[in-house]
């Protein structure tokens, strides 16, 4: 060791990386400034701030220690913004979880992510009743928005207190800072994978720091930035953007429902500068009826990612003054990790080459290490000409702890050193990567990962089904949507109807196929079913 | 141990932070960008990423190792600037010398440094020989400049081959990462400090990465900013600019020499949208006659610190375009880390109350841990009162790892578990320092640091002095200059000149005293020579 080395980490000049260093600074710098809007309520920094602390002493006074997971059913509401700051305060894992989860998998969440207590809104009681179940210890504590529009059966209180008892519960000093190790866990995001069984990824503090500066950097988010949180929060904890928010004191509009009209109506009332989503958000926007558009006169920036925007989208979006920057990245990166970023040289091109350009999902990130695609099953980059297809890998301090409970599920992904996307993709001459295909059989439909494995396993009980496989399927408003391809038992008999009905008894309503086919399936000389040839068809049916 | 923690760092999920990553990606991403111009010279992102790489790699085949300290005395000219990466990129330690130090102090650091390679500017010579003198053993390496306008005695080649002949034994290839411990040591910059000797302020990887990202942030730095470097390289290299730009791809505008004509020639033809510089350098753009000037119709964003600039300064910055940001800092904390972020409410007030909002230090980066105004001599914090003195204490990971080869001063200055700053502030009660004194007795004359003790060691050796002390007179030109109280010894005889020409000899210009006066020294009743006195009447001097 040689003298330099010599100097030890002192609290001076070393301080665990984590985005609740984010809050407390806004808090004390901006403290009036608006941090969150939704419908008529109003939080300033302070007020998240104190709301946090008083979160993260309230969890502490019920019992929950460093490294406890707390689990979230919740909409885009103020609580789970403020969550993403007092549950890390705790010491605690905040686990958000998807609300169009079905009771199995709500279920099986609760048990495999060793949910200490819950929070949960009380509109998505009803699944939530049955998975709790079977988890009679977890405390359960009720999100109870008046400006929620419940359906018959929504509604109802399943908890020992409600939300605003808990903060109650808990003073509004700042607990010690977590945490001391930055590479703790911050958070566990459930994603479906190539098996039906959820995984849990785990994310660290260290990442979600360097993941919000570097969206600040990227995206070139302004000071006070006024952000539509369209993003669903409990997909890569909403983009990590409440912390991102954070750094620059920006103003987060929540809504709970995602429409044309309330993203108009919010834009124009807010001042909205920025916003995200999946394609079929912008293509819901664009195709709107005149009278649910608001219309504005300032540049509004949008982050798109799930599927490659296209072109006649891409063109309406420009006509109505929003931005588009095309980003790419998995729950297992923190969410984006790949940008579209613009090149001056395009400004010269024509619109469609410049679609052409955007639909691209880019390069890497500033704060990502490094982006290669690789000739699938090694790490050797392939041929940046275009045309080669390779397995997308990506590195850096923005990819996952690792899979919770997952040891081997961790090890196979992070082979080589690299995290392993499953996406295969081409890379131009110019470096930006183009997502092609993947390697897994995830279908994307409005957004939402839906694992062809788990809808297959439903399938195979159905007692007439001899053979099922699940594959996406092109479709104009969802982008993709699950469909089944069936081979039946002899002598058995069945009908689209049946097997769909089969499965809305036993899937979340998103991932029930919306057509099914009845053939024989096309087989390897070993046996196993050719999907790619099941794609191809599901890309011709009428 | 509980189970999250059991999560291996990989190279999958971890990199070791290094501003060295940026170039890596702005190469790759904007290739043919430019990103350093200078004169007729122009550079593209590849080829900073090239030339580093040739940098690194033939300071490898010198011999240089991982930790040994690379020297360079240089303007800001791009050899300086890629130097940020190459020599990093080598594992070497940058060493950036202020070109306007003394013989004496230039040998001081070679040698504390423990330099093993010099690439210095043949402008410098003069004063380089006499220092290399007693340090034989260093491979110095000549940047030869067409551009420089070079004074008699000047340009003389002191080096056994010069820059780009050095970077012919270097090829391309990127070099493998560095470093692998991001604790490790990237730069070595030497302050003066209280006492005559400059300390030697070490960085590391880690904080360079994280300051370039919260400048990035906290002055909304845009992809592809056009950058004038002004603000000399050798000071906190250079703010860590050369780092940030490589965030963003921006072009950095380097002159060799700062003045009024060619600032606002850089600004005009280069459409500079970024600067910086102590008010001193505003002070000569406002100040400059008309045929220097030239017009501009973009705003341009000003990082101003050093002092704080003067209400009539900010008002004519503002009426030429100029968008001024306060900042403060020290070297031991990577520069900048306290910003005079601006407040909605400041908008309704009149000029002069915004510039006095100006002149505050203001509150943390975004990037900085924490910030304090406390009790001298603990770590208490002061009351928020704007009027109760205390020292500001820093601490986050852009401090220093601490002072090379002084582990007493370095203990000293972490005390408490806080960098202490030696500057005197009050807060106000919305959180904002402003910066009323210092601690220590340092002249920061057209920002430079002058450290007081130093000049009166020099004083001391004159025979006719008895007592001497060296405060700071306010000066309209340079913000402060050197001014001395000398108490001669009985009999004995001295006027102005004798005491400015014994200091030319011996100090370098800027440090020389302006002005002498004669006279008793006002003493406390232990014999202290009371400064604040001096002070008080150096500003009342005619």
């Amino acid at each position: 060791m040689n003298e330099e080395d010599a100097f030890p980490k002192t609290s001076a000049n070393y301080a665990a990386l984590s985005p609740v260093s984010f809050l407390r600074r806004a808090s004390g710098v901006f403290p009036s400034h608006p941090a969150v809007i939704y419908g008529d309520r109003r939080y300033t920094w302070r007020d998240i701030h104190d709301r946090a602390c008083r979160l993260a002493n309230a969890l502490r006074r019920l019992g929950i220690k460093e490294g406890d997971t707390v689990s979230m059913l919740a909409a885009n509401t103020p609580e789970l913004f403020e969550a993403h700051f007092g549950v890390p305060m705790a010491g605690a894992v905040l686990n958000t979880i998807n609300i169009r989860l079905d009771v199995a998998t709500i279920a099986h969440i609760l048990g495999h992510s060793r949910c200490k207590l819950l929070i949960a809104d009380t509109q998505f009681s009803p699944a939530l009743k049955a998975a709790l179940a079977a988890h009679g210890d977890i405390t359960v504590i009720d999100i109870v928005d008046d400006c929620a529009v419940l359906k018959p059966g929504e509604g109802e209180r399943l908890g020992k207190m409600t939300y605003d008892e808990l903060l109650d519960l808990g003073t509004a000093d700042t607990p010690p800072p977590q945490p001391q190790d930055e590479w703790d866990a911050i958070a566990l995001n459930y994603t479906s994978g190539t098996s039906g069984l959820p995984k849990g990824v785990l994310y660290h503090h260290r990442g979600a720091y360097l993941m919000s500066l570097g969206t600040v950097a990227a995206w070139g988010l302004p000071q006070h930035a006024r952000y539509l949180y369209t993003v669903p929060m409990f997909h890569c904890n909403g983009w990590c953007h409440a912390w991102t928010l954070a750094i620059v004191a920006g103003t987060a509009v929540c809504i709970r429902q995602i429409g044309a009209k309330a993203i108009f109506e919010a834009i124009a009332e807010h001042r909205i500068s920025h916003f995200g989503g999946a394609p079929i958000v912008l293509s819901l926007l664009v195709n709107a009826p005149e009278e649910e558009r608001r219309a504005f006169d300032w540049p509004v920036r949008v982050m798109t990612a799930g599927a490659p925007p296209p072109a006649a989208i891409l063109e309406k979006c420009q006509a109505l003054g929003l931005d588009i920057m095309h980003v790419y990245g998995l729950t297992e990166t923190f969410g984006h990790v790949v940008q579209c970023a613009w090149q001056d040289s395009w400004d010269a091109l024509d619109f469609p080459a410049q679609a052409a350009m955007k639909a691209r999902q880019g390069i890497a990130f500033p704060t990502t290490d490094d982006v290669r695609v690789a000739v699938p099953g090694t790490t050797d980059p392939i041929s940046p000409n275009g045309e080669e297809l390779g397995e997308v890998l990506i590195r850096g301090n923005t990819v996952m702890k690792g899979y919770f409970r997952d040891a081997q599920a961790t090890q196979q992904a992070f082979q080589g050193g690299w995290f392993h996307s499953g996406d295969l993709a081409v890379r131009h001459p110019d470096g930006y990567i183009e997502i092609k295909d993947r390697l897994k059989d995830i279908v994307i439909s409005g957004g939402e990962n839906i694992s062809s494995v788990e809808v297959e396993t439903v399938l195979y009980r159905y007692p007439a089904v001899a053979l099922a496989a699940v594959v996406a399927r092109p479709n104009d408003k969802w982008g993709e949507v699950p469909c089944a391809f069936i081979e039946l038992k002899e002598g058995a008999q069945a009908t689209e109807a049946d097997i769909i009905a089969f499965c809305r008894e036993h899937l979340a309503g998103f991932k029930v196929p919306k057509s099914v086919v009845f053939t024989g399936l096309p087989k390897t000389a070993t046996g196993k079913i050719q999907k790619h040839v099941l794609r191809q068809r599901a890309r011709e049916l009428q």
